[in-house]
């Protein structure tokens, strides 16, 4: 277009050409952006080694994403194997070692542009299921890709329940092998990624028979394709499940198996084995894989989910200062839309959020790490309580996040709504986060079980672990502000959350107690109370991440203007959850009407006080225009020229407009004597 | 697949072949559901016609939707145009009247997979805006499809804000033209729906210049295309936006103007005038007209807005009924998904909003309808009143039935993030609706200002309009309920809702007075308390359809049943409104903290009630498996087997794997050797 030149001729202090209503908000920040991108990154040699990934990535045009808003479920399918492939070798050019920061980074760059990522999982399933002579023969041909592998597990009708799983396993103790069946529909496995129109073995997790009794779930190494020609092995089928709301690049796919014959050694045997003659025998503890899946959990909360909303954060916050609507003040010129408090309201919390989540990882994964080595040692003791973390934990990151992109991508009106915003697809796949790793109602459940559990030793007096120490408590108090300002204060509020956790798990569990006394079921007990123990759980998960954030703050004691942001940050966290959730904490009443005005007061006041300090915020998570891939996020804030020089490369506007030659031609023709 | 038919050789009354957990469902209703199908479509006769309209549309393949969620935007906007054409013919022939039931029940069942539906809009403007001449010219043509015409309002850069649109129309005298032009880039028109690939013509809004005076925003007939060979006309740069969240099958486009001539009587001129020197002549009043945009907005509540959430009911209540998971009691088969009280609390409220919407828009229907009447004769008293209850009610519509669509997308769990449920369109394609036809905060905020004038009126003892007459109160008592079943008491909630709304409405006013008593400019009062008035806002919409809900169910006293179903269903919309937003209710001391924990149960008791009669009180919906187009909610229940019939045929399983040629099998080749 040249009617206007996309460079209005101005630029800053670094020489790029940047719309000024946006370079101006970068030059109050009232703190070192620099220095926060590096405690965001653990340090700044990280962050350094991140740049350097990224430059690489940038550099080479087959990591372009310029075209995926544009492409088909079948073009993205075959650009993240080829992308795979390519960064693979490039990766071994390089010399960036395996689960080294440069590999970390580049999933961050290019995360949902790739493939084989469930063939990692089906890679770190032998290696924590295998024998070594297992891992000896299998994992060399995966790594190389000389295999592709896929992890089954999830079948049509069931997906958490595990034991509920149909897919049988039969051994045959003349022939020495496992004979695989899908006995219903429902059986049929579905769901797996790179299982549609890649995988050439699967790790299936089977029923395990023997002698016709049932062992209950088994991992099987199982061939599912030819290597010579792809064709499904004899009593296979195999397929695409087809379009899902997002991840068109993955081939999630079916596998039905009719009489499919493994030999014995293909089942996963590090925990267990099946003797030639068809004994079971049952060896060690698969706890520490066990924790090995949870501290994945964790990790992928980070790359994935945090990341997510942090590019939403970025995307809108910047949209929000060049976009202008209306007069703030008649007669003025039209005001940026951040200066309105109805859209602070909406992006600002989600900005505190992801700085919240961003220290709750660093908690989990400390305390993990520490699990970790007490597992290795044969103490189990911890693992419930990590579980409960990690399950609680997983759900609130998840659902926060996911509608926090959500309100992000509504905040930029119309413009949030097209792909080329890049908002949609960032709801559209983090959403799924709900439901994979353990749909989240189920696991607050899990959470909320072992909350119960805890509740209970409290009251015959045995020692809680640490996380839920406070479930000894006998009772609260009311809360002691006097006036708005009081809610500034981290003592203040993390007690109320407390006393908010406390008063939902005590009240869950005496309402359980009470029907179980009074003669319901335990099972149907639990089940009426099972809404608010599932809000228990997510009071308690939300709790933890107050204190886990108000516990960072300390690490900046000397760096004031550091401190004093992530303050703001952590005080917003928390009154604005409590306003969100005002019922929960006025219920009990350790906080009063007043006080809850005083909240209120609190939280809209910090609003303003972080408003100029937004952009600095998310420029802070630096991330790169490809990494946004969005025409109204970028760095230089020239969203409509962006807009309109994207949208004319939708292929839309190339292809032959047969619809007019086909449909409207022989009508229009009709006008043309009349107008 | 041979291996299991999809029939379970199991019949139904009816003779269908019907999952037997579906089919259980339905002997077990507890109103007649053809009764209360009868009662949505406002009587049995519309009944009758929209079955007619159904079976007319079903049984001709050309409206099929079976490939819908395979096909790329061009093939769904192909597909659209041809369709719509093609519908137009068959209604012609059928002797189908224009605004007759038969149209209303074709959108109904092919709404999104229509085009056209911008042109609509196109004609209702000319309609409204334009002389009887220019109605005789253009309404003819575009009846007939001779022309396509589209309504060019929004801008790059503006969207809401009317005044704020850049687009210029500058009157020459001695051409007798107006010259149309962009100035800058976000001035671009951008958005309007048939544009980018389709219209001839364009209404668009411009600021009229005269002899360098500008009068505002004005509505000219721009010609954007060839009738001929359907080139942009000279000056005009147009196309299509690209892709977005949903609405593929409307090409959105983009147009600029450089120097367009446009004849004087191609100004829409029944409001204003310019003469051929260029003097300016307002006349009449364009307020009738306004009322008909907001009739329309209502009409497009229900007829959009609230069948897609009847939809996302009836998809997810089927399949929480097929689908079974974990043993509710131990040792028993899995169970039925919706016997958790997890499961009810995410979809039954859903439900019951969909029919508070139902009584919701009859409601307003009727009061529209009068004041339709009153404006007519000239009386535009009502007018202010209806702008805030119709903005009002269409912010609450949109974003509690987007929400609850996600709500029962989620909660079927992966299937969910299928597209062949069905379910992800419906929420990619309602939640636009938060957006367009008035972005939700502003409508919100236009509300408030509307409420707090009516609270100041008060205060100085003048009359309020019906809607708003409660805000003249004095003061509420406390609620006098006493225990849980006090709360099925509609006058008690009711009570409660306007409790909630008067004191919310009151706290904006008072510190909105406060502020601008002790020195803030108005502007600025008006922004910080903005969080607060829209929350106010939504709180008196919210009222005002618990209240309608309630009057509603006096209409059917003659008939118990219904009436009973109906009340649990009003009961269950208000105390789960109650719920969710307990801390509005608890604020201002109204409800006390026991009567909290009361209305907690009372809402979890409704759960269990209402469970019995999820299935009959979604088949009363009446949607056919072709209107519903999921796999997982037809009315047979076999929700596994057309999900696998369906993802057969999806072409990333026709296609020709290049991938596995071009990038796997030379690495596979690799592992033949070794395995």
């Amino acid at each position: 277009m040249a009617m206007w030149n996309a460079s209005k001729g101005f630029q800053n202090s670094t020489g790029q050409d940047v719309n000024p209503d946006l370079d101006s908000e970068r030059k109050t920040a009232s703190f070192s952006v620099e220095r926060l991108t590096n405690i965001l990154d653990g340090g700044a040699k990280n962050t350094q080694i991140r740049r350097k990934v990224d430059a690489v990535l940038q550099s080479d045009p087959e990591f372009s994403r310029e075209n995926k808003y544009f492409q088909s479920q079948n073009e993205r399918y075959e650009g993240a194997v080829r992308r795979s492939l390519y960064l693979s070798k490039k990766i071994e050019e390089l010399g960036w070692v395996t689960d080294g920061l440069e590999q970390k980074y580049c999933y961050r760059a290019l995360g949902d542009d790739l493939a084989f990522s469930v063939h990692q999982v089906f890679m770190k399933s032998i290696l924590g299921l295998g024998t070594d002579e297992q891992i000896a023969k299998w994992i060399p041909l995966a790594e190389k890709h000389y295999i592709a592998g896929t992890y089954a597990q999830t079948e049509l009708g069931h997906g958490t329940y595990l034991r509920g799983l149909e897919t049988m396993a039969t051994f045959d103790t003349t022939t020495q092998e496992f004979i695989l069946n899908t006995p219903k529909i429902s059986a049929m496995k579905w769901w797996p990624g790179d299982l549609g129109r890649t995988a050439t073995h699967a790790v299936v997790f089977a029923q395990l028979y023997l002698k016709g009794k049932c062992y209950g779930i088994h991992p099987f190494i199982v061939q599912i394709r030819s290597l010579h020609n792809h064709s499904p092995a004899p009593g296979v089928t195999v397929g695409d499940i087809g379009p899902k709301m997002d991840f068109a690049q993955t081939d999630n796919g079916f596998l039905l198996l009719k009489n499919v014959c493994v030999p014995k050694e293909n089942m996963l045997a590090r925990f267990s084995q099946v003797l030639p003659d068809g004994q079971y025998i049952k060896r060690g503890t698969d706890k520490i894989n066990y924790l090995t899946m949870v501290v994945i959990r964790v990790a992928i909360i980070r790359s994935e989910v945090l990341t997510t909303l942090m590019k939403a954060c970025t995307i809108a916050v910047r949209y929000a200062v060049v976009r202008r609507q209306s007069e703030l003040k008649p007669g003025d010129p039209e005001s940026k839309i951040l200066d309105y408090q109805t859209q602070q309201q909406k992006l600002l919390p989600q900005l505190a959020t992801a700085y919240a989540f961003h220290f709750g990882c660093d908690y989990l994964q400390e305390i993990f790490d520490q699990g970790y080595a007490e597992t290795k040692q044969g103490k189990f003791d911890l693992l419930p309580e990590l579980h409960a973390l990690a399950s609680g934990f997983k759900v609130i990151a998840t659902e926060f996040s996911s509608a926090g992109v959500e309100i992000c991508r509504k905040a930029c009106g119309g413009h949030g709504y097209s792909l080329l915003s890049g908002l949609p697809s960032l709801y559209t796949k983090l959403v799924a986060s709900c439901t994979y790793e353990g749909e989240n109602t189920v696991l607050l459940l899990q959470t909320a079980r072992f909350l119960i559990k805890c509740f209970g030793m409290a009251k015959v007096g045995q020692p809680l672990p640490s996380s839920v120490a406070y479930l000894s408590s006998t009772r609260f108090g009311k809360c002691g502000a006097q006036e708005k300002r009081d809610f500034l204060n981290p003592d203040i509020y993390t007690e109320t959350y407390k006393q908010r956790a406390f008063r939902m798990v005590e009240d869950a569990a005496v309402k359980l107690q009470t029907l179980i006394q009074s003669g319901t079921a335990q099972h149907e007990a639990w089940n009426v109370c099972s809404v608010q123990l599932a809000r228990a759980a997510a009071a308690h998960s939300h709790y933890i991440i107050v204190q886990t954030f108000v516990k960072a703050l300390e690490r900046f004691e000397k760096e004031l203007q550091i401190q004093r942001i992530l303050k703001h940050l952590c005080d917003l966290f928390a009154l604005h959850g409590i306003f969100s959730n005002m019922g929960d904490f006025l219920q009990a009443g350790h906080l009063s009407g007043k006080q809850s005005n005083m909240v209120t007061e609190s939280y809209l006041d910090l609003l303003a006080i972080i408003r100029p300090d937004a952009v600095p915020l998310v420029d802070a998570f630096d991330f790169s225009d490809g990494n946004l891939n969005s025409a109204i996020g970028s760095y230089d804030g020239h969203a409509y020229e962006r807009l309109f020089e994207w949208a004319k490369k939708s292929p839309t506007n190339k292809q032959d407009n047969q619809t007019f030659e086909k449909y409207l031609k022989p009508l229009f023709q009709n006008a043309l004597s009349k107008l």
